[in-house]
């Protein structure tokens, strides 16, 4: 398994214990790209803290914010994992979803032989990740999706019926385990520390923030931000922040949030670099509603039944529930759909992207599916 | 226009010229990989020669007869292109088929929001050319392809309709003009050198074979190559053999041929490295036979007509018109099928790849066709 | 010329304009690394400013605050510059001083067969930087120096003495125009921004500082900077800092400064990125005393005779005149200093590091040394 | 240790043992370049069979018959070694002379902070190793050299003399056993196979010719090497010829070989890829002469006494003993050269590259010596 970033662990969280414990797997967990990197949180302290141990780390992101530093970031991953892989030696590479650098471990693993397992694909989105994904597809082996619909794309797409696998997305399994045993069990103060305003009183209603740029719109992403920021300054309620992760713009973002606070009171907004997943579930859970694009909006609020405001073009596509108003980049519309779910509340559980057994299946069928590279089109 | 090897410039050779002679378009030639490279026959000098101009040199290929080697060499072609890409700054990129190393070309321009076009979608094969091949059509925004099938499964890959033309293979306008100029106008011995058996009378039937190495089975390419070496030696008739390219394996088939020289007489035979695409083609249109495993015996040979024995899995899925007969990697069925072919002489020519226009037709549909980046799935 | 921070352009700029002015010689300028990045300070803004041209933008650092991304940095800069040069086809190559990713320049020249001009050898420091600065010295062609002692130990590493000139440090001239022009002609506040504390009077006595990390002590970047911290903060007056550059525990360093600000009270402290070099050189000319390790403390505050507080190892090893204290990293100490720096004021001027001619000299001698390839050791 | 190449191993085989079997030393062995490579005699699987195990494999060598490709694959170095230290976390690297990859070794370990030992350096010879082997002396902490005055080189250079040890050559340990234990143990026909002539009588006074390309020479590689064929091809005498190693140039070398055997009888010559160390000193030993300009002539041949005719610039600078005769590119003077000492035979023992002792000084040294990874220039 490659992961390449502190969202991408969260959400392969459950498939990396299950099979980590299963008894005929063994789980070599190379850990590359912004996983490693402090100013994206640095996600391999969490992997370690969760007792995985790290089989390789993969250095490979090119500084410069655009996007020629994107595509040589993957020229080098692939030159990096191509390495790894010969030292290795796995019977399988498995990756997830659709980050850009992800395609790097799926040449690796598809040049030299060795079967490819994708997780997530099938989803429809709109932007670079939309060409990533389906290109990943094309070169897997084994595709283990998250609903229904996704498993339709994936063979209209050419695959064969018996390598496509609908388990539901793993990430579900871990919003479970928060639905099971609600409240909070930390103290995100206490825990994470953060910068901005001080400890506030986490039973009165509060909104949680994750904006990451989009891609294809990189000189926007600035904008963007300051949107959103104007419309929580507005909104004027106690907010959780997260800063982005990395992608190209993604200091046009960061950069947005930095000069802002220099400019503007914010003084009910604390700001986190990163959470550990389930402590993240938990304090949206909790929250009153979550804004933003980030795909957890989408998914693990679908089964939580959280109520998201979802911003612009990032996660277009995607099956959603009930639980998510869409907004354009516009400071009143956020504003609008905030309020209209403060009064609605929670909604019920939704199972579109899983009935929380994901990571077990997964597990299973590594164990049990036969591993072929060679493979061609359905029709 | 990314051309990485000597046999992707034959294939598109007609639709360069018609781009670089279209009033709206201008043509940027980048020059990669073995195309660069002595051992493979230095296809840039026959492009020059043509008149057209380099506008860059790309040499990413990492020496080692592994597939190690061959991921890193895409990873530095992503590195190297993106460059290369950074400066030229193209309205859109332009690559072909299915070369391992494309989709360097492939990633880099969709990475950088470059529109891409890829010619040859939509094939069916059977070895880690598939997977790239569909690969790099996920990635592209355009789709111009050789057959009436690969259209079809393109759309059925989830491309839109109105991106997927078939405009035929440009590498049947070559085979065109040579088909209305018959004979030779040229000495292929006094052009071309070679090395083996002097001088044979071109008005005799002649054997021409040109076998690569299939790279999914990478170990055997030598014991593949002795076994044509041992038909040909038997049907003892003249025979012009041309040395394979470069790929994973391409080392066990050239070192298979040169010690099979040291060990055997070939007193028939006749290697060369390269030839130019017209001499090629008119050499096989002249010939008895055309024996191996090139896909120039399944597209220009269609509709020249030529008989060809196909070995083993490489062109394995790839339509083919009623001159070709397929083999194993078997003495005696390669030297049956080569007998069956001189009894019966020449076919009558087969459009199924295309009827000549497709250059025309290519540079008219990068001229006409709005170039748009951002795409979907279609369903 | 290849520049790769914003130091050294500084350290360079008016040889690079002689050059450019020089009716023999055509400048290609070749700019790499941090200076492209916005984090650094994005210097080649300045250098388009200055009315430069870049021939090529070189991306090569490697994220990940650790060695090993330092010398990954390096083997990319070679990738990359040695397709730059293949392009440019520069008759000779200009390097400076010793900064890791500078080797990278020599490397890429001299395996290319291409002359290599260095500036800035033989002098002595003691870190990372020491190797780097010799082992460029064994790889150039032409030695342009900076001091009579740095001459002597360039001869004495065995480089003929036909090759090595004295001309001092081109720094040393932009050091003159400002001497014989004092005063603010800009308003620090408006032209730059930064952030902290509002505008201060610059006719009271201020403080200026720049520190950077030091390689080889990497883990301790984030004690040294709070010591400095510390005695700013006592210290109590006006003060401009100054973020540190690229290398390895930068982040330590910026981190370090960051953490800082959200926890204490700086209340006189202004902090900026970047300044264009005349205007820095003014700040600190009307400075009362300019602390930390930067070079210019060292070399053109001995030409403008500015009380410099120099603290650590960073400089160990440099010539320096009377204006210098060194300090350890100790509050106290480096308190005393600044208090017997105030109380002494301004001192007198020292050509050591050069007499203001170093640009013109380095153009006359790159117009007029033959420029050979071949080198042995001279004894 | 990082080998790179067949003729480094050879050179530094004794001291690898003597490293493996000290109890307070673990030899790491890196394989790296063409060390790896079938087009330059795979030394790597010498290496196995010697009983060393390989702690990893570094690929590369990027193709193309230029400079540029030299200094990428001198790029690509850093980046793969830097990769492998961090994984082997190795007390200290040593590595040997001056081919031009060996400076990516250098770089890699100086820039981890890990305590660098150079073996060979302070030697002058006039091409691309000179910069090569000095940077390399100024980037080294340990300094293990060949002959006095190569100590006195690297001490005038600015090294402390108690880091420059006198050990002599590891290549002469091997050469004392081979004149120890004179004539045959092996047939060199049966277990290096070879092409060319078929067997001839060891009896008979026989020649050997070993000649690399000169790498600033680059274009003439293929005239010199023709030059020397004419005059092997003259004198007529049963010969030994070994391909050349790796370098920009090799191909023109190479080629030239394989044009003239095409077009010429060479029919008393054997070529060969390779040999063990071992087998080729009692091949060369038991020669009449060795013809080239490989530094076994100079080094080796010094201390068995085997009469030498060195051609051309390689070893220009190098101190040898009076076995030597050096000659230009020129027919004439070759086979004069080669006709004077076949009259005269053989020479006595000159220990000026050591007294078969200096692998086990070179482990002792490694074990004892504190390693310091800091340093300045002496003076």
């Amino acid at each position: 398994m490659v992961v390449t970033a502190r969202p991408s662990y969260s959400r392969v969280k459950t498939a990396l214990k299950a099979i980590n414990d299963h008894p005929q797997l063994e789980l070599q967990l190379v850990v590359a790209a912004s996983a490693l990197l402090d100013r994206y949180g640095t996600a391999v302290n969490y992997m370690e803290a969760d007792g995985f141990t790290i089989a390789a780390r993969v250095f490979n992101v090119l500084e410069g914010e655009n996007l020629t530093a994107m595509a040589k970031t993957t020229g080098l991953g692939i030159l990096e994992l191509a390495s790894v892989f010969e030292r290795l030696k796995p019977d399988a590479v498995m990756t997830i979803a659709d980050r850009f650098e992800t395609i790097a471990t799926a040449i690796a693993a598809s040049y030299m032989n060795i079967p490819l397992i994708h997780i997530q694909g099938g989803e429809v989105t709109g932007n670079i990740d939309e060409k990533v994904r389906h290109a990943i597809t094309k070169l897997s082996d084994l595709h283990l999706v998250s609903s229904v619909k996704a498993r339709e794309r994936v063979v209209r797409m050419g695959e064969f019926e018996d390598k496509v696998f609908h388990t539901g997305c793993p990430s579900i399994d871990l919003a479970h385990d928060v639905r099971e045993n609600p409240g909070f069990n930390f103290d995100p103060f206490a825990k994470y520390g953060g910068v901005g305003v001080e400890n506030f009183d986490l039973s009165d209603p509060y909104l949680v923030v994750m904006q990451h740029p989009v891609t294809t719109e990189h000189s926007q992403a600035r904008k963007h931000i300051e949107i959103t920021l104007d419309a929580i300054r507005e909104l004027d309620m106690p907010t959780f922040w997260f800063w982005p992760n990395v992608d190209a713009g993604s200091d046009g973002t960061s950069k947005g949030i930095r000069v802002y606070r220099e400019k503007h009171e914010l003084d009910k907004v604390r700001f986190f670099k990163n959470m550990e997943p389930q402590d993240f579930l938990r304090l949206i859970t909790n929250s009153a509603c979550l804004i933003g694009n980030s795909s957890v909006g989408i998914r693990e609020s679908a089964y939580l039944g959280i109520p998201v405001v979802n911003i612009g073009s990032r996660q277009a596509g995607r099956e959603r529930g009930a639980n998510v108003i869409d907004t354009t980049y516009d400071k009143r519309e956020i504003i609008r759909a905030v309020q209209q779910h403060l009064s609605h509340g929670k909604y019920p559980s939704d199972t579109i992207y899983g009935d929380a057994t994901a990571g077990t299946q997964i597990a299973e069928l590594c164990a049990t599916q036969p591993l072929h590279f060679h493979k061609i089109l359905s029709y």
